[in-house]
């Protein structure tokens, strides 16, 4: 592991970030092709929170939160802290000093592969959660990690300066790359949705709005009603 | 795996079903003998519903949506739509489209085997849901399954027509032709428990109510003061 | 295992109990030097809840709460009750009806290694639990186990007449014969960390509060901007 | 929960079962159309046993084995004694002495939704076991369940009569309805195999055997030099 | 924790944990009352090994094996080494090396609640290991614990100078006052099950042995020819 | 996700892979700075292979093989092929066929996130096989996906032509531009480790060897003797 803390790294822009927040987690990883969400292990800890942000990237040893205090000098504005540990661990690694420390300079939540605890206290301040654990179980500050490299975070990679979209539905990454295409591919998407809604409300259905009978057919699915069969 | 859709499979009443969502899991599931629970992975995405419906059931590949969309087609005022897949997954399978679809047609609610996705408007929707999972990750619609055939969810068996009751603790179901039992049963119980409710408050012990005291003897427990000990 | 019913263990003090209350899991854990937790698979039914009680101790056999009933005769104003099996289990053990019993003497709230259900009810009722799953299932009344006996709740041994500590961060223990430490101990931290709380809110960073750069150069972290990396 | 014995169950034939021991369990499973397997929980303690009997099926309270006792004496020549609990244990409910007793009754092996013990014995005795735990956890004898009534083992349902079918893939069941077709449709399947095998010995592609060029152009898939990506 | 070594505690006897080591896990934890098992999650790297020692404890921080170096200088003769952290952790603690300068000191083997590597030259250098993970994952030294405190090992507490009974069973503790209890106790059930074990290769069947056919009775479990249920 | 087969990666050669194959995953991750380890959730089916070989990357569909297919015509002499899911599946995707054409191109193993079967037969065959599960669950070839790009296993991201390793210990994979400086790190370590080795042999210890003392002294580990804890 390269023990280094990268001081500047390149952000997707913060308009970019809120235009994502805009539309969730679900939609963008369709618009994008069913990409880039970190996986169901990572849960709120509050409900109905919906933000988006900049990656701030921390790898730290399990048991051992040295490296998020080092993170926060590197956090801004519109930010989101982004946190694993170099083997699986559920330590209750962040509390609500740190989340003090973070709102001061206006980053929008934390994603952790690990434990939180003072829950009740988080929840009252207002900063949003995502997490694999909550557990009061307290951590040292004594080995070296990184921050602002590439980390694994659940399922995806996350580059600092890539945004974070976390909801209610989890949490996704979206490459600083990607960003443009994910607002447009994200926006046609929704205002697709949008008609199938209407249309799902006038009481119509799946299989004739997307064509689905033929497909049934053809993978040799077959009607029959109950007294046949 | 016989692909097929069932169309019109014999259902319990309504009237019956409702009776039954008075009751609620725990006492059904004890007014049954101890049988009909789907097991402690079932979880409501949201707090304080209790419902009960007839079964529609589905059958899907793991990672496709397919079967639900032809399943849509076969529901009706007051069933549940009953989820679950060939291989154990946690892929986000129903979404809010789908719910919008459901409550058109007076669907009740969904229990799934699987993720869900859109937890936020489903619970602003007021459309209830019991899963394994909360998973935004999507799905494809491209492998043949089966509607209204028995399938298995979490320890129980479902056949299309059978009664689901669901609420904070969790889902069961009652066999179509259990119905009718589970109506008198829970009645009994209900009354019964109204009445140790009573001989609790006024501080009466399940010792003496169960008469427990001679199977502790029975048992070999002894009573000993802490300083003999 | 041997099967008794120990009648008058002793017991930390009220008193002391809720002095405990006042600071919550996290901060008493930190305060006896991060010892005592029950770990992350015990979680809160409710939000919010913050209690501290004297424990009285059930050990069971899986699918079997004749020992419960043991118990509550066992449980006076102040005590939580923390009941356990003899190998894992996630049985529905405790209910309503019991939360009665247990209110109607005083009992302040459970702990349970195994499910709990009527969860609607217990949490209209206001009595808390903390516990490993919630799950219907019922169990019998047939085999003996121990009341006020040392029992495993998690990562921790509690003994009748130790303190429980609950909140939403978990559930901790405190031993007897370290309550007046622990009270000590956590009013020390806790001023501590309003301290740092403040120099947070101030814009202060814990790279300079806990002076932990030097540790990061010891530990060989190097600081990079982007465009070197 | 029904308490019952059932003394007589009709079976499917040893020839058929001895013919589909033969197969093992992955081709059976597929020429039955990729149903019936008890899921990968299910792990041998042996390597190397691959055997085929008729299920005698045991439902046991989760800690106690009562009901194993009573269903040895329904064994016979050829059964395979196939045990679960009303609830998820990992208890050693079986061990050497009962596998004593079920090969001086020609049993062939055993399928445990739950843990074993004595495994070195087992092994040596030449007696295969299938379970979901090893653990020497012991069991009282104490609550009533049933014999050779349907039960669930994982994902299937196995009621009293049907075919096992056990080797290092697994576990799986055989309804004695089906059993004439399953061994017809391993045949086949196995005849087809061998020719698939042999092709694929000889440099052959599946791609080409099973003709899926075009559905790869159809899913969209496209091939690229590396140089060009 | 108390970070500390605790260098000469009192020990059971090598010729007692010799004796234990005779009988296995299975047989001593019945003899004992079913009480003392490490729990399913610890798994031998090796088949067929069965040892007993004197445990020497150690408590490690997750990520850390300093503590491991400090507990080799307490190892001698006839020592097994029981290592757990104070976190859930499945790093990779332990290989080769250490196996190298425990063998030097004639240490019998290791029990940790967390992973070991170097398996294949584990196992052809012939010392036994159990452990809950196997991982290459590497550790730090650089965080303290403790040797030779009281530690939980899954679901017991070890003390030092216990003796560790281990075969391919699991784990078992045997408190060192409970060692002489132990070996007559299990040298009994030896006896007993030697017996048993004998009238059931004569075809008696436990029903009859153990006088179980009231016990159904008593439990409500009736008889039924199939063509009557 | 993007769907493509990515015909001729750059690949580390194969005198390099051989090099690696020799000191096996422990040593090779620890000479790279602890990095590279798929995780603890991948086992082989086997005991004592030990290979390296250049990746060939596939990622499927869930319950789908249709891409194992089109990744056989992409595999070379000293190959591994490396499977995963877009989420998370047991399901048995590969068996015997699959590997007699593998042997028949030179491929040396399949590591694979995701089910197999026919593991006796593997066995037997000699072609190694590391999987997070053994399942006999079929799959159907319909969903298109990519081979040759970039697929996370486990905990790391393995690009086609990276280098991977595998023995009895794990999976871990080497980056292509990192196979130069592992070979000479591993090389070195190794070196050392046999120092060491032969210092353990002679009784010497690691709190010297390593100069650990010290580093237990300022950790605040003390030593006390039992008589005075």
């Amino acid at each position: 592991m390269r023990k280094v803390i990268i001081t500047d790294p390149p952000k997707a822009t913060l308009a970019d970030a809120n235009a994502l927040a805009r539309f969730g987690v679900a939609t963008v990883h369709e618009a994008l092709g069913r990409v880039g969400l970190a996986g169901p292990h990572f849960r709120p800890i509050q409900d109905g929170a919906r933000v988006a942000g900049t990656a701030v990237t921390v790898l730290s040893w399990p048991g051992d939160n040295l490296m998020i205090h080092a993170a926060i000098e590197q956090c801004h504005e519109g930010d989101i802290l982004v946190v694993t540990t170099t083997s699986e661990s559920s330590d209750g690694m962040f509390g609500e000093l740190f989340a003090t420390a973070l709102q001061h300079r206006g980053v929008r939540g934390l994603v952790i592969a690990a434990g939180v605890r003072d829950v009740a206290e988080l929840r009252e301040m207002g900063f949003p959660v995502w997490s694999t654990a909550v557990n009061a179980q307290g951590t040292v500050k004594a080995t070296g990690g990184a921050v602002n490299v590439p980390v694994r975070i659940g399922n995806v990679i996350v580059n600092p300066g890539d945004v974070i979209v976390a909801d209610d539905d989890g949490v996704m990454v979206v490459p600083r790359s990607d960003v443009a295409e994910a607002i447009t591919a994200s926006d046609a998407r929704e205002k697709k949705e949008q008609s199938t809604r209407e249309a799902f409300r006038r009481g119509e259905l799946g299989l004739d709005i997307y064509n689905l009978r033929p497909v049934l057919a053809e993978a040799g699915v077959t009607y029959l009603a109950a007294d046949e069969s």
